[in-house]
Formats: C-alpha cells, structure tokens, sequence
C-alpha cells in the first residue's frame, strides 16, 4: 500500500506537513479499519489508538467539543469531567454504537483483569455517523468480531478514503470517508506534531470549498439539504492542558466553515483532541502529580496548525474517495472525477 | 403487588404527594423492570416511558444535567442539542450498555420503518451505574432479550427498591435501587404532577442523612470512600421549556446534598428531566410549532417540589432495598434494619 | 447620511438582502453611535436597541456562545440562565466598561421605577473590544454622558466603518469598525427578516478572505500575531426558542472562518442573538405563557441565512472603514484603497 | 478586632479548621473591607486578594460555576477560557458594578504600565449581590473612592457578618454578609489549607438548616419566596487544575443545600475556586510551563473539605450578622437572637 498522497489539492499551508502527512505522525498513534463491503452493505469500523501501550493504566489527556450534538457518540461525558482518554478512540456507524460499545467492554476487560472488580468501569469511547445513505444501516452488519479485529491490528500506516468506518459515508455532495493530514509545530525550538484524522460525512451538495475556492457550487449547482456529521480526531505530542485540548477543539469549526460547512441542524460535529505529552496513570501513591502545559499567550501556532490539518483532513477524505454504488443502487460520486 | 409505602420516612413535605407518590402519578408516563437476581448475578434493567405513544414520532421536551461526569450515559449529547427524548429511557449496569443500546436501536427500528431510509437515525438513550460491588459485571449477564422484555411490559404501578437496574446498586453504605417519588404543584388554578425515579449507587458509608438527622454518622460511623453514581429521572406534565428543564435537572444536586452526598470523584451524577406538555413531532409541514413555558419569576415551587420529589426518591429507593448478599459472597444491609 | 452600499463587496448570497441591508430592516430594531475622535482618541459607543419600547418590561427572548473567552462583556450569564435581554445592548472599549455600566443602570433607573426597590435588579447587557492600538484607551475617555446619548439616540439608519464603538477597532490587518448585513428568509409562506451588526476588531493581517478569496495574503503576506476580538449581535423576527438562538450564534464560528480568522488566544468572540418573536414580559399573573420555536428539521435556512449576515457584516465593517492615523501615531489601512 | 468566633456553632467537621478558621489562613491570601451603613445606606464593598503580589504579573489558577446565573458578575468569562484571575475579587452592590469595575480598572491600570500598551486589557472580576431591602440601592451610594480603598488596605484578619460589601445583605430569612472558614487536608503528608468567603444573601424565610436541624422552620414558619443570591470564593494552596477547581467550584451546590437553599430563581449563585499553588506569568519566553494537578481519584477529600468549608461560612455569616433596621426602616434579624 503506498501512502496517501494529498499533492493533487491546492491547499494552503503556513506549516510544514509532518513525515506522512497523517496523524501517526504523533509518536505512538496508531490507526486501523476493518472494511465491509458488498452489495448493500458499506460501512466498517476505524479505530485511533492514542499510543501503543495500555491506555487504561496510562491515560491520555483529552477534552472535547460538540460543535453540534445531533450525535451519538458515547464517552464524551467523563472526558469532560476527568480530562483524560482511557480506551482506543472506536469510529463506526450510528446504530452499530451498542456492538461497538460491547466488544470495546470485551477488548478492555481482556486486557485489564482490575476493572469492575478490584477497580471501577472503564470509559468506552465510540464515535459515530450515519452512513445509511450508502449502507443497508438498519442491517447492523458491524459485529463484535469485526470491532475486535479492528483493535487487535494498530498501524503507523493506513489508507484514507472510503475505507473503515467511512466506506459509507457522504460528504459536501460527494463520497466521503476517513482523511487525515498532520503539522509541524515549533514549540521552545524543539519540533512537535499535531495531526488530524477525520470520518466526514457532512455538508450539503454544492457548498464544498478547497482553499477558498467555492468549487462545490460550479459542480453541483445550489445547495441542497445538509445532512450527516463528522467526527475529528485531534491528536499531539505538544504538552497542553484539558482547558487547551478544548480550546483547539473548538476551532475545528474554522476548519468546517473552510470547506464548505454551517454545521447543519442533523449534523453530529464531535471534535475530540489530545496530547500523548500528559499521562495520566490509573493508580498513583501520590496526591499531587506534575503535568505540562502551553503558555496561552503564544498558543496561536498550535491553533493555527491544527486548523490546517484538520482542514486538509476533510479535503483529503474526500479527495481519496472513489466514487461508489451503494445501497439501494444509491451512489456517490468520488471528488477526484472533478479534478 | 401492594403499591410502595413510604410512611414509615420522616420527610418534611411542603407538597402533596400525587396519587400513588411514584413517578407514573404524571399521565402516560410508565416504567418496567426486568430483574436478574441468582447467585453472583444481581442486576437488571429497568425503563421509564415519557409517555405510551410512539416516542420517536411524538417527542417530549427535556434536558439534562451532568452533575458529575463519571460517568457513561448514552444519548444527552442530543437532547442537549435537540431539546427532546425521542425513545424509552433505558437504564442498567455500566458495562451492559452496549448490550442495552444495540436492543434500544432494535426496539425503534421495529416500531418505525422510516429509521435510517427515509428519515435519520435515532438518539437511544441509556443510562447506568456500576453495581459491580454485588453483581458479576463482568460478565455481562444483561442480554438484548432481557431489555426487549423491559421495553415491551411498561406499567403504571411498579415495586422500588432491589428491582431492575437497581438490583445490585448500593447507595450511601446501604443497599440501594430503584426509588420514586411525586408531588403536586397548583400552576394557574389547576393542579399538575412533579414526579421522579432514581436509581440510587452513590455515596459513603457514614453519610445518609434523612430529613436533617444525619443518621448514617450514627450507624456507620466515619464516612468512607465514596463510590458509585445515581441517575435521576424528573418528569412532569407542567410546561416547562428546554431551559427551564435543564434548570430543574441542576437542582437535582440540591437533594443529593440534603441526604448526605458530596458528589464524589467517582460519581456518575445525571439529572435528565422531561415535560409531557410540550410535544415536538418527527414530521411538521410547518416551519413554526407552538409551545409553552413557565413564568420564570414563579417558577420556584416546580423547584421545590422538584426538589422535594428528588429528595424522597432516593431515600425511598434505600428503604425499599432488603439486606442481600451479592457477588464472591459481599453483603449489602438494607436501611430498614436499623429503622 | 447615505445608506451603506456594499455594492463593491463580491460576496455570494443565497438569501435575498432585507431593505437596507441592516439589522435595522428587522422591525423594531434600532441602532445608534456616539464617535469620539481626536488626536489620540478614537473610540466611542454603540448600542442596539432590541425594539422601541421598554425593554426591561417587555424582554426579547435571547442566547449567547462564547466562541472565545477573553473577553469581558457582561450581561451574558443571566441570558444564559432566563433566556432574555432586558436592556438595550451597549458596545464599547474593553476599559470603558465600568462607565458603560453605570450609565446603562442610571438609563435603566430612570426608566423603571420599580428597580431595586419593589421587584429585583437589572441585568445590564454590555459587551466590549479592545481599541488600545488606535485609541489612548488607558485614558478612559468615554464619560457617562457619551453612553447616555447613544442610549438616547436610537435610529433605524446609521452608519457602518469607523463609528461609535468602531471607532479604534482593527480588523485581519486593516481598519475595523461596525458592519451591519441582513438576509430574507421564507418561513411558512411568509417572509422573515435575520440581521447581524458586528464590532470587528480580530485576527492576523495577511489572513483576509473575501467569498473564498484569500486577499489578506496577497496584500500584506504571511500572517502575523492574532489581536483583538468580535462582537457579533444577531436579531430576528423569527420565532426561535432560547436554545435555537443559541445554535445560531454558535454558528458565527463559520462567518468568522471564512473571512480569515481562527479564532487567536487573545480574541473575545462573542455572540449575541435575540428573536423579536417571543417577548417575555418582566411581570405576568399567570404561570405559564405561550411561546413559538421552529422545527429543527427545517432550521437549516435561518442557520445559512444567519451564517451569511454575519460574514458580510465582518466584511462590511472592513469595507466602510477609512484609512485612520490614531494613538501615537499609529495607522491601520482602509480595506477600499486596496480594491 | 478579636478573631470570628463560630464555637457556637454545632456544625460538624470531618476535617480540622486551619489556624483562624478564615480564607486568609491559605498562605497569602488577604481580605479587606469597606463599610458604609447610616440610615438608608447599607452597602460597601469586599475585596479577596489571591496573594500579595502583583496578580495581574503572576496570575492564579482558577475556575468558576455558575450555579444559578441570576446574576451580573462580571470576568467570569475569561476565567472559563484561560483558567486565571488577574485581578483582586471585588465583591460590592449588583447596582454598583459598574463604579467598582473602573475603579478596579484604575487600580490595575495604575500598578501595571503595560496594559493597553504594550500588552492587552485587564480581565476585571468583579462580583455581586443585590441588598436593595436593607439598602437604597437606586442610590449608587458606592464611590471609586470605596472601592480603592478596599481595594489598598489587604489584611489577613477581619470581620465577619454585616460588614463591607455583606453590610446589607439578608439570608434565610436572617441578616447575612460575609461569613468565612477555612479546612486542613493532608496530601502526600503535606498539611495544606482550603478556605471559603461567602458573601451570602440568598434563600427563603424558614429554610434555614444548621447541621440538619431545620431551625428555620421552627422559628419563622414555612418557607416564603426565595430571593438574592451568593458568591462563595473558595481559596487552597493545594494544586489543582482548571478543570479540577471547576468540579470543587460545582460543588459548592452541596453545602447551599445543606443550608436550606434550593438555588430559587432570582439567585445568583457563583462559585469561584482558585489555587496559590499554580502561577501562570503574564510574559514568559518559554512556550511550555510546568504545572502540578490533583490525582482525581484521591480528591475526594479535597472535595469534601471545601463542602464543609464553604457550609460553615454560609452559617457563619449569619451568625456574626446583627438585628440592622434598614432601607425604609426594614429590619433584618441577626441569627443570635435565636440561639
């Protein structure tokens, strides 16, 4: 499999791009997708692993932003309260969330004998979009065995496009999928990463913009109805606190407005970010202990660069997205047909 | 089945109690419990129905509070967005939620053909606590057959205490469960119904208090570690708006503090309340719908009643809870021993 | 006074512009400016008055987002609890708060005997930039009187650029100021009026788009340090509930990304939206009063809608702005001596 | 002066108070007041000093909860974006925030050249309670020259009850005002301190409760229209984070229900929490800084100490709070009268 290559897209960039130009640019990030497709049915699950050791006994540092909440996503909740990522980061379709839920639980409670028992639950976190434009949804083809596929093959390298959970999806019009991209990032002169992955399944028919050009509107005429969602994943090695992880969470909505978004009323826009720079461990002899974060006032690189990745991201999800028959004989076309 | 008594509790009341001083004295609002109680296994499932219609066609209002995040709630990312409960509200052990989603969504498919053809998906709303102190959580004893038969047996009348979900929840060093409770508020000349259902898992050995006596001191001594969470349901027939909900839900942590709850780290505290008055269909050929709320300035008895409804849930939910022994042989003692 | 032209903007519009182009086209909304201008001082006031009548006991029903939180508006917490404003809302510079504030209370006293003394106080709306590059802001010389007259002057014309409030705002590199927008949106075979008014004062020279084209970079090169920040006030006669007009404003994010901004630390982004559709009044005898809110389903055009009011506010206020030397001797371009 | 005296008081504490039993006992902190009390004039303002030295340059850790947001407290914002005060906390009359926000301005302009100059504004936090019954409010009897002076007389001892900007505030049904108390908490064999400072005016006649007893009842009857509100400060050297100081912040809603409040809805009750132990500098050369946290699944007893701190203040305000005759020859009984 080469790499995905995104040099065919006009964008701008104020950052350098990292090795790959994907989120396991991130020293420890890892991705994998498990595919189906046949007929009918075209969905799949996608995973991100925040590193490659136990994340349950070394927690990430993490927070989130629900741009708009017409989602599903479970786990959301105690990233708020407690800061931290504790499971691999599990993508999929909406009504598959329960299976998802269900053999992450299994995968977890596998790998780590305390939970519900010496210690408490453990915090799954499953993301979603609907896919059922392309995909026989109502089928629930996901199954624990394909959820457990998924967490058991971590990758540095893996394909963008209408792969894993984004083999259904649609996006501004077109196919969507999974995209990723990932920045450079000088902080006290020392080089750090920030990259982006994205299941893109948002925007209406028409609105697609690449680098400010309004190009959805020459090929498909006035907007259409806005449907679906996104799920953005933002990953790092730059030390930041929650309170940080949000702020650049939150600016992912730059990133959606750029490429054509106004956050539909039936679009689930979850962004959820963190830094493999704060750990924080499951059990402790200590009250207090050290973290890192960024001085505020000079953030704005981070802010920038991580705009761009995750606007490059949804570029590229769409840009790797061949065009498709699916469902009910629906189809999406690939952007790449235009280009 | 004689309906539960609570006479034996010495509450302040400032409110009546409606009917039956359960949460089904709202009209239309039901709740089923399934239990699964032998040898290690004590745990179960228990629904509350906003109303007897189809909920996904015919929404009721609602919001939520996360009084504490730790926890793994499925579902309030939309009602936070939406404003509305569009399915039962499902309510198990932590590690069973995925079995209990996965059920949920085969439950709305069945009852409505539109889901993810003609119309998006649906927002499944589950709940939990972690009983894994007397039940096998591990082995996720909860199958999708035993939330099916929840979902399809919704009651007017129905037992507190060590039933359904509540079956293996503990609560302020006692065995807890599943409690209810209800109060009357006179609004414009006419009297409508405040009604609540807890289920209870919260809180130190040391610190119940029931109406001002801090009795738990007196029975237990010293508080100990506080673990578990409790979920807490608020419905009612008085208009309310999304707002004026979520307002009532925040109030929940008011009863908690009067019956000995600090909100502790480990703690899943969530309020989701809901009105009967305003409903919001799945299809509208008008862009304008008419609703109603609540004077703001007079607001302050729904509080209170509110209060008042959440208060006795919980304490209701312990003294209808019997001594049990639970999972590896581990006793929890019921309240109405030391009464 | 001749009216704003935004003839020479190249801007895409979906929607149909209101009468003038104003938020002022929305019935009853007025606007009024009071400019200072000397040497080194160049700030002033601007308020929008959200009807013509007493606000205090007629309120508007209301919501905000805080996009970015360095800022210092006040007013917005208890929009967020009631769902209401019920004064006019003042806009100044960020040290001339305080004045602002009690002035507005004084108008308010006078207005309302009733203040303080037989029912409660009054939740002054006043939000802020910072106009420090352009304006000898630690002068504090805005004076009570100033934001009276601006109090006492409201107007259904006025004009856009460097005037009242806008009278030091720096925006993207060139001079800010106040721009005003409004969009026509068919909602039940009628027609409905959304107008935005913004207080321009954000982003990085070099980071200008205007419809999708960066001009920013092509004028003045490679971004520079972030400054500054939004106020961005959104009124409509349409029938939306508190939460719906919390949507919206949350949906300036997307104006502010495709006019050039990420959102930089130091930004205060903050915006405003009000309906004109649903007044609460300060006293009523009855508990519950009839609202209207719109059916989320169809909300997507008053989000579009909304989404291009604002963006060509941003863009108008650069566009009326002239070419100004202020404080020390400092300079900031005019937008029109480059097009 | 002697030192507040609560021994009559029979509040029970799992945890030891710190040396004087006020917020001034965390290392640093200082309190001061001014006073103004003849005839209709019952008002003054309080200030909280987080340290001795120039906050503006060396910033505390904090964040804040708005429990009930009827209220017009002014800063809180920035606080929840970048998680610092930067400004002494003045406290003072809901009518009189605009005069305490410009002095407080003119305050920091004075000791801080830099500010908009050569670096932005000032993020004034400035908090409020309404004591328009006992006081003539509509007066705006509060002058700049008040404020600065409580603004330069900082001091580890002061008074507790109807003094500064608690002089004319009512509670329960009682006389109220400031009350303060602080805890010990033992981390890592550390003996730290948490301490809280309310300003307390909230709450209906007869819902008083000390230490579970319902005293309010017996002495006034049944309850009448909650009205007013509360600002509580909650101050430690513990490390904490943002997000950690939020949840002690929310939890502030526990010991207000210990007390007898239902947080009605004319009541602004906000919690500030901040820590001396996490200094964030206004300039630093370095992009990354190192900060310490709490181990979130030891903090209970961070939790629980800052409940009882902050439920004796509450108490102890009244306590020290004498029979005043006010406004209009209103009276307010002081709590003593009854024990």
């Amino acid at each position: 499999m080469g790499l995905p290559d995104n040099s065919g897209l006009n964008l701008f960039k104020k950052y350098k791009k990292g090795k790959n130009n994907l989120i396991t640019d991130v020293e420890g990030v890892k991705v994998s997708h498990v595919t189906l497709k046949n007929d009918n049915v075209n969905t799949g699950v996608t995973v991100v692993f925040p590193h490659e050791g136990n994340i349950f006994q070394d927690k990430v540092m993490a927070a989130s932003a629900v741009l708009n909440g017409f989602g599903k996503s479970v786990g959301l909740l105690q990233i708020e309260e407690l800061g931290t990522i504790e499971t691999p980061i599990v993508m999929t379709n909406t009504l598959s969330v329960g299976t998802a839920t269900t053999a992450l639980v299994k995968y977890m409670l596998k790998q780590n004998e305390d939970i519900g028992v010496t210690t408490g639950t453990v915090n799954y976190l499953v993301t979603e979009c609907n896919d059922g434009r392309l995909n026989d949804i109502r089928g629930l083809h996901v199954t624990e065995e394909d959820v457990l596929n998924a967490l058991n093959s971590p990758s540095e390298y893996f394909e963008e496009g209408a792969v894993g959970s984004g083999t259904g999806m649609c996006c501004l019009g077109f196919k969507g999928g999974i995209g990723s991209a990932s920045r450079l990032v000088d902080v006290d002169d020392k080089e750090y990463t920030i990259g982006a992955l994205v299941m893109s399944n948002f925007g209406s028919s028409g609105n697609l913009i690449i680098g400010g050009d309004h190009i959805g509107r020459r090929i498909q005429g006035d907007a259409k109805k806005d449907e679906g969602s996104i799920i953005i994943i933002i990953g790092t090695d730059i030390p930041l606190s929650e309170r940080q992880l949000k702020r650049i969470a939150k600016r992912a909505a730059i990133s959606l407005g750029k490429t054509g978004a106004y956050m539909g009323n039936g679009s689930g826009d979850i962004a959820i970010a963190f830094t493999t720079a704060n750990r924080i461990p499951h059990y402790s002899n200590k009250d207090i202990i050290e973290t890192k974060m960024f001085f505020d006032d000079h953030i704005d690189k981070v802010f920038e660069a991580s705009v761009e990745a995750v606007e490059e991201s949804i570029i590229s999800s769409l840009y790797h997205s061949e065009t498709i028959v699916g469902f009910l004989g629906k189809e999406a076309k690939g952007l790449k047909e235009y280009l």
